[in-house]
């Protein structure tokens, strides 16, 4: 019998961008495993899980995509090539720092006779210029690749052609898995395809369970690899246990775990031997120090660590 | 025994901003209903129907806010003060011009010894500037209010508080709810308040159907207002069946029925007396117009026949 997650291509399309974004792969990871690079997978934001297949309505994760996108701006500066796997209109490195109306809060007109400039504001340059500049750096450099998702099925595909070109970085590749992918989803056989109509009453959903990609992920598909994997809960009194049945299962390298209401200033790393936690204090916060500064120089270190005990 | 939107809201508190916004509309309409202003209170995006208290999961509506967001620039462009409401996050009027990458490729950065400059690179200038004139017209004015929702629930509300303050208005408020807001939630009593877990195995979940709002909107709240309804559907042989019964039962002046795939060049106008068509064509669609510009239009000019006859 075919397992649930082979089960689960066999019956889901992939997305229509499919073969492109697998050429981008492809070429980006060609590239940097020639130069020697490490690279990351970072997974970011939620999954949707259509209610229809002309879909007007969906079942979503809640997920900014703020963790992803932040954590892509300290690998960046680390040295990694960063493969960015995010949810359509989610959070991204650098323009994260800006919604549509600071920008255009930022410029200003300037008409002069017949030619018009527009410049930044002199008071909003020093904030601007920094990240500007890393962010053209990065592109510049070809060591960031933007991938978007938006179902649940999307995410599917687009995680199993990443970890097939990530293989051959061995234990120079890190997966940073912070997408908040659904548990739940409704099989492709079993969905209408007009729009559910409000006339026939309200409709009872019912979900089945996603198979969980991170079992064939650590074993078959990138088995050298560092592999992070991230468990959100609302429920403190769970959460260490649920991290911890997640690091017996799957024998990967790290859970981190975190809480909905206290995922900016502290989340707790679950590893094969112990568990730690990672703090900012209520100064650093307002510092305007982010948790995953710290967060991405533990694993960094971690990885640089295993990638030395791997080396023969 | 209380009607079902009523019971609604003795159910479902309040979002947490909810007196600084009715404070904002307050001031809003007060302001340019003294100076004689027509005014357009504009829905747009879609909304979400928690699963649980502490929100990891929700049922959200398909909607990017394109419509809404691209009829706020043309209302404004009429004269009218604009109230956007819409959904956290969803487009906005101007800035849904630009991405935040395509913000940040478009400028430049000059370092001259101490002094760093950052600017819209020129070939970008001709696209740029208007776009960034009218907005900063729109702000400086105060002729646009952005009030933002993101479940059901805070849409109730604020569109209710909305209404309170456009009723002074008369005739000369105008509502045109684009807003693609869920017919079904789940009632809060009924909310798990803990993230759902996986391990119990796949969830059933049962919804119950939203009051519709459009029925005291038109009797009880802006009673002399012009107001306008979407319909949205997937299956065309549905469309105009649906939205006939619609204005047969709230007895407004337009509902606007589109379908999914066919949104951006084709809608249909359905009056108490007739239906028409309002179509692209595709040599419109490619010489960049849009057709929120054609339904602006044509509801104004509805519109201002409406505040004539109902003068004495």
């Amino acid at each position: 019998m075919a397992s649930h997650w082979e089960e689960f291509y066999s019956t889901h399309l992939p997305p229509t961008d499919f073969e492109d974004n697998r050429k981008l792969l492809k070429e980006f990871c060609e590239r940097h495993n020639k130069a020697g690079q490490r690279v990351v997978l970072i997974t970011s934001g939620g999954t949707t899980v259509p209610l229809e297949h002309n879909t007007v309505r969906f079942v979503d994760n809640f997920s900014a995509g703020t963790r992803g996108a932040a954590s892509a701006e300290y690998f960046l500066e680390h040295g990694y090539a960063v493969i960015f796997l995010h949810r359509l209109k989610s959070l991204e490195p650098f323009t994260r720092h800006f919604t549509g109306q600071k920008f255009m809060d930022m410029l200003e007109l300037h008409e002069r006779g017949p030619s018009t400039t527009i410049t930044v504001k002199p008071d909003c340059v020093d904030i601007v210029a920094p990240i500007l500049a890393r962010y053209k750096a990065a592109q510049e450099a070809g060591r960031i690749l933007y991938v978007t998702f938006t179902t649940v099925s999307d995410y599917f595909w687009l995680l199993r052609a990443s970890c097939e070109c990530l293989a051959q970085f061995e234990t120079k590749a890190l997966l940073y898995l912070a997408a908040a992918v659904s548990d739940f989803y409704i099989p492709s056989s079993e969905l209408p395809t007009h729009k559910i109509q409000s006339g026939a009453g309200a409709p009872t959903i019912s979900l089945q369970l996603v198979p969980k990609l991170l079992a064939p992920l650590v074993s078959l598909w990138v088995p050298h690899a560092y592999v992070v994997s991230f468990k959100l809960e609302t429920d403190e009194s769970i959460l260490i246990t649920k991290a911890r049945d997640s690091m017996n299962k799957y024998k990967h390298k790290l859970v981190i775990g975190n809480i909905l209401q206290t995922r900016r200033n502290r989340v707790v790393f679950v590893t094969p031997e112990n568990n730690y936690e990672i703090v900012l204090t209520r100064e650093q916060l307002l510092s305007g120090m982010e948790i995953e500064d710290t967060i991405v120089s533990n694993i960094i270190e971690s990885h640089t660590e295993f990638i030395a005990q791997h080396k023969y």
